[in-house]
């Protein structure tokens, strides 16, 4: 692919300064960048090292000021411009092949672009247009997935999940296998019934090796536009709201809300039946306990608290130390105030 | 299947009001649930929603007195009674396939009942009569695998793995790896032998995406009934005892042992040759370090304590603050005293 | 595989005592040991089970002087040359098969030694000499993989992806997925452009169920001779040196440098562009902030601190009750004091 300066100012609604006929073929950092390549600055502040780049093009902030020997398209949020020029100078390439060598029941209706090698479909699996199903992916009875979908290869789909449309599920993530409910009795365990769904909300995107738990006995869903990154854990009749990103490794126990536009960092740990609210941001590694309301806002570590008093009471912990000493050296002017008074 | 209110509160020993003869077909929650269908209630103190319910028959506590239009059935235990009929009303129905499309060696003795497409078994490989090997499985040299085990898709058993009956493996896990275990010389890290096996007995259930090494020397074992979670690890000579939980997450280090019916929640790190004794229950996110005895009894935080002393500790930590402004307090209080004594 | 006794020790360099003549087939555990078998301590203070051990032979340290009833090898460092005598008698058997149900596009250049069943193998892939690719594995296109690498089963290798010789990926480990990077907009996220690419060097060791992702814009790189643990987490644009060793769960943000001979532990998390220097240990579930520096030493706890100080502060924390009571103390006597003063 390949577009004019002037065509890729237009298209992110920015302000060229220069030739507009300059044809830029690929994104790159602005480090790396060469000819005929696009790359940006996010901040003013960050203009040293614009005067050295080789690109032919640099996507730059409204306010930014310093002459440069290539063009450059001013916008307000450069970064944005960036990853919407990327989309249209690396578009994804759609395959057109179904693989010999596949399971597709009759029962079930594929209208997918590609299916890979050694793809498993269950029955009466609904599969939409340009949705493409990558090698080894394994689909269950019952899954109903939109169009333009990629499922990576390797990926395993229970029955009864449904995935809508302009998602993308990376390699060797696993949705709807069992939540982990047992009761205990005097022999051991009795699995819990998980006979729920999995519902993933159109432009959902996960990475891999991550896990969605079918619901107990309602529904796991995964709102619209919502972002999961790999190796996170979502427990059955978990409710995600649209637009929230969760980073790498983060855990969500049973139960728990999370409401729209939150973001959730990576090795964050919920307990079961908390409920996140709309607009909260927590902290990497922080711990909410079980049916803990998190109000908007950022918070930050175990049990989490308002990234304001963490700091505070980490503060006052780092200062341990010298309260000790301050104790001492109390004690000792006591001490001498006691003496003082004897010896009157 | 379907099954009268009378047969079913016969099956879990409870005392039937109402209608024995109402068909049931369905387990379902509370607000969900509809005709034909059966729900529960824990605690009488949670009573409120079930005359809303539309269910044809609740499983209730023993002490349960609110009038109901539907059938109940007083036992001791309703989620446990639930969890029994949900098995009955929902029974796995076993399949009895061998796809085509699969390797299996004739060294192998495979009596399984269902061998899903593109899996592949090694050499002297052998799997009891009822089990399912799902799509995509990969199954190593000189494995035993017992009955009636679900083997689910994408699971990958190294060689010289035991896997009991009643078994069930989520997709994406893989038991037998080798172990995390190096020797630093001069040049860089030299591999300590990872030869010895994996054993998990009967009744075990493993969730998706996990993994369980093998032995470097001897054997990873899981003892029988116990039930782990998706993303757990599970490091070599680990020995874990019966109807222990672990929930997601969580990482044990080689060689610590996890005697029977302990509890551990999710994000848990456990360092290597520890123990952690009958009865241990360790809340989410806990560390506890290499070589520690946990004893019977709740245990929170890292490095791990009793959860009182922890609650103790936390709530002197959140006290810092008064702690320093009385500090402060005192110290005016000296000066003034000081002060008093020079004008004395 | 059999060796002698002599052979052994002269393989390890070390000093043998007695017979030099006995055949040994297979390495065990000190309490394992049978005929045939050599085991090992790690220090002459663990030399009481030597005696009771059936090994036909030992190697023990060099101030090793218990006299034992099998010849004994004495070496600097026992367990390295335990680690490379197993090397010697339990040699890696490499396999001679292309299986027939694979895709093995034109375009490629696969001189691999094995292929097992249902791989699938993407556009001008080359694969070297000797290395394995083992069932159920998918590989993208332009990926380079170099001589005597073991690709473990179910593991998916995305486009673009360069690993070196010698290697080892555990199954179901995922490399090359798109790294986690958005940029808001008014309508939700747009994915920034995950078109970088994954270098593993020569002699690097992954784990299963791993994920290591591409560059977002640059490459992902890991260095020769490191050794990663299963489920750990590596995002984009991730630099890690040479010798370094990850243990499971941990995870690294997007363009953290990992230098040479680092140790990490487990479920250790690192915020975005961190630089642990060389010789850092950062001990398990260590927290390191996003552009923190962490230099050369032992460093522990969330922020990571230096181990002295961690403990000291820990130290301080569990005191706090007592500094309580004291402060408390202090108080009474200045109110005494006071009241001295008012009856003077």
């Amino acid at each position: 692919m390949s577009e004019t300066t002037g065509k890729l100012a237009e298209l992110v609604g920015g302000k060229l300064n220069g030739d507009n006929k300059v044809e830029i073929h690929r994104v790159a950092s602005l480090e790396d960048a060469q000819d005929g390549e696009i790359s940006f600055i996010e901040k003013v502040e960050f203009d040293a090292p614009t005067k050295q780049s080789n690109a032919s093009c640099l996507i730059v902030p409204e306010n930014f000021e310093t002459q440069l020997p290539c063009p450059f398209i001013q916008v307000k949020n450069p970064k944005l411009a960036f990853a919407k020029i990327a989309k249209v100078l690396h578009p994804y390439i759609g395959r057109s092949v179904w693989h010999e060598m596949v399971i597709v029941p009759e029962s079930s209706e594929v209208r997918a672009s590609f299916i890979g090698a050694f793809v498993t479909l269950g029955e009466n699996t609904y599969i939409g247009e340009y949705t493409e199903i990558f090698d080894g992916v394994r689909i269950g009875n019952s899954v109903k997935i939109g169009k333009y979908s990629l499922i990576h290869p390797n990926c395993v789909i229970y029955d009864n999940v449904s995935i809508g449309s302009n998602c993308e599920i990376h390699a060797g993530t696993i949705i709807g296998a069992d939540g982990f409910g047992f009761v205990r009795d005097e022999n051991g365990y009795v699995k819990f019934p998980q006979i729920g769904m999995v519902v993933i909300e159109d432009d959902v995107e996960i990475g891999a090796n991550s896990c969605v738990d079918r619901g107990a006995l309602g529904e796991t869903r995964i709102g619209k536009g919502t972002k999961i990154d790999n190796l996170v854990q979502i427990a059955h009749n978990v409710q995600i709201g649209e637009r929230v990103v969760i980073a790498a490794q983060t855990g969500i126990s049973g139960s728990t809300i999370i409401e729209s536009d939150c973001i959730i960092g990576g090795q964050v740990g919920m307990g079961d039946h908390a409920r996140i609210q709309s607009g909260a941001i927590i902290g990497s590694q922080a711990g909410v306990l079980p049916n803990k309301i998190v109000r908007a806002g950022v918070w930050w570590g175990t049990p989490v608290q308002p990234l304001d008093e963490y700091k505070r009471q980490n503060a006052h912990v780092k200062s341990l130390s010298r309260l000790k000493e301050e104790v001492k050296d109390l004690k000792k002017q006591i001490d001498a105030l006691k003496n003082e008074k004897q010896t009157d």
